[in-house]
């Protein structure tokens, strides 16, 4: 069986508290650090929360704070009525346990990490690609040296929509275009996990109710994932909750439950379109200079949703 | 039957051509008048060879001369490896029979003619759209008399592309970003045509070549189209062409063939992205003051392909 040796870059966040957890309880995954980030809430509230998951879900693995602010614009406000005010879906926190920090900062942390399995790590990012992007800046070797990099961020359009903060772009994008733009860009192997597969694969409140009684991380998805339902009922009308992080992590344990489309991305940086991700499929012939130059990167424009959904309930099930 | 008083806008161009000789023929449609552009070829090119059209398929009807460039930019390179030296298709032109212009410009001419026949005119524009944009800031209130604005041009992503000239851009949309933007948020209902729909309609050779023997405007869409089918093959791997222009013509004659989706409509004039169209749909929540203060237009995003292939044979299989 893959062993897949993972770095999680996250800023919980419901969906990321909720990623965390499926990769937690896969026997596949193996949790080499935590690294927060600024996006859904503030980084002292991300990294708070990094810490308690990992108390309760991983203890022993690292975690590392990483970056509060985009590379070049002001930080973004909380996303309370989201994740609500605790970034955690306004459920009860308990005890904090562990708040060990490593003392690294996250993109030295992921440098370093990196560096130490050389063509082994895998690293998943599900905030805004700041961190990622100092790390590049700070070492730009680590493209070489990484096995891979899956990031859920950004929209190409295939199911309807080209982002959902604004009509181009899509949150953790939109963030920090600066930095995805840089993490695009570099020369090491990028899967885009975007809203063209993550809003087309859905957890109805039904079935999320089915994991209840299947022990405390059950029980967690069930409470934290109720005032995310909310949100998505009051904006979407869905009776259930888009599947955005936990796709990313589904990628990399069962990438043939996915299609991708392979070639260039750029990100807008400024004007109407900032924060949108435009890939020059491979399969394009007109000459485009802004792309033409750049590494070919895989963007997923297609998933099998049943089979993303089973997989996420088996690990729960079987952990038991 | 509802009869269909047309303005068509257009740089002729093989599809072009291909659209103006369904007009001609189909008895729902009066043909106002034409209007010439830039794009496909230069101004000179596509006036004479809508002359040399009017005079071969449409004849009385009147032809006015329109811009030669873009609003703020610089005139495109003619196409000629796709519509051929001449803009149709190398086809040797014969005589050029009636040659007498409009004395107006094209964008008068499009003022005049709606203002004539206050909520009865249909313009349908399948070039740049610089004409449009001219007409409107020559007399704004034509946007209140028109009876509905039908372009070809623009891409959304629904059909896994944002455009055709570059990895953002469609090409007419392309040629005149500054006017698109004018013509999309003017307070006129625009249905946009848009690769969307327009690359999911294919014309197949073995089914062009059934028009050979149907007369003379039969003969010419099969003559007109081989060198654009090269085309095709060259750079998609098709036996076939694209139906671009000519999807304008069947969603005024038969909307129900198309689905659309509705919301205001920003065209992207500066960086990368130059060129892309942009929507926010209705359904979407989430504030975008760069759109929210437009009027929203209607969107094809899915076509039934097989009905606008039929309507189209119909119109010349009748026409005999």
């Amino acid at each position: 069986m893959t062993q897949h040796k993972v770095i999680y870059d996250t800023d919980p966040g419901v969906d990321d508290a909720m990623a965390l957890v499926f990769q937690a309880l896969h026997p596949d995954i193996e949790l080499l650090g935590i690294t927060s980030v600024y996006g859904n809430a503030t980084i002292s509230t991300t990294t708070s929360n990094a810490l308690y998951l990992r108390s309760r879900f991983c203890p022993g693995v690292p975690v590392a704070r990483g970056a509060g602010a985009p590379l070049h614009r002001a930080p973004p406000a909380p996303l309370g009525w989201i994740h609500g005010d605790n970034g955690l879906g306004n459920i009860e926190l308990g005890e904090p346990g562990d708040t060990s920090l490593d003392e690294r900062s996250a993109h030295r942390f992921i440098i370093d990490t990196i560096r130490a399995q050389p063509g082994g790590v895998t690293l998943i990012a599900v905030g805004p690609l700041t961190n990622l992007a100092l790390a590049l800046e700070a070492d730009p070797e680590i493209a070489t040296l990484v096995k891979q990099v899956v990031i859920m961020g950004g929209a190409f359009g295939t199911a309807g929509v080209l982002g959902n903060v604004s009509p181009a772009a899509e949150a953790n994008i939109m963030c920090d275009p600066d930095a995805a733009d840089i993490v695009l860009g570099a020369p090491w192997p990028v899967t885009v996990v975007g809203l063209d597969v993550t809003q087309e694969t859905i957890m109805p409140n039904d079935w999320l109710a089915g994991f209840v009684d299947q022990g405390d991380a059950g029980r967690f998805v069930w409470d934290v994932s109720r005032h995310y339902a909310q949100f998505h009922k009051d904006s979407a009308g869905l009776e259930g909750i888009y599947v955005h992080d936990s796709s990313a992590v589904a990628y990399v344990l069962a990438p043939h439950l996915y299609t991708v489309r392979n070639g260039p991305v750029r990100v807008v940086t400024s004007g109407i379109a900032t924060g949108e991700t435009i890939q020059k499929p491979t399969t394009m012939k007109a000459p485009a200079p802004d792309w033409d130059d750049r590494p070919a990167q895989s963007v997923c424009i297609g998933v099998d949703a049943a089979g993303m959904l089973d997989l996420y309930k088996k690990t729960f099930f079987k952990a038991l």
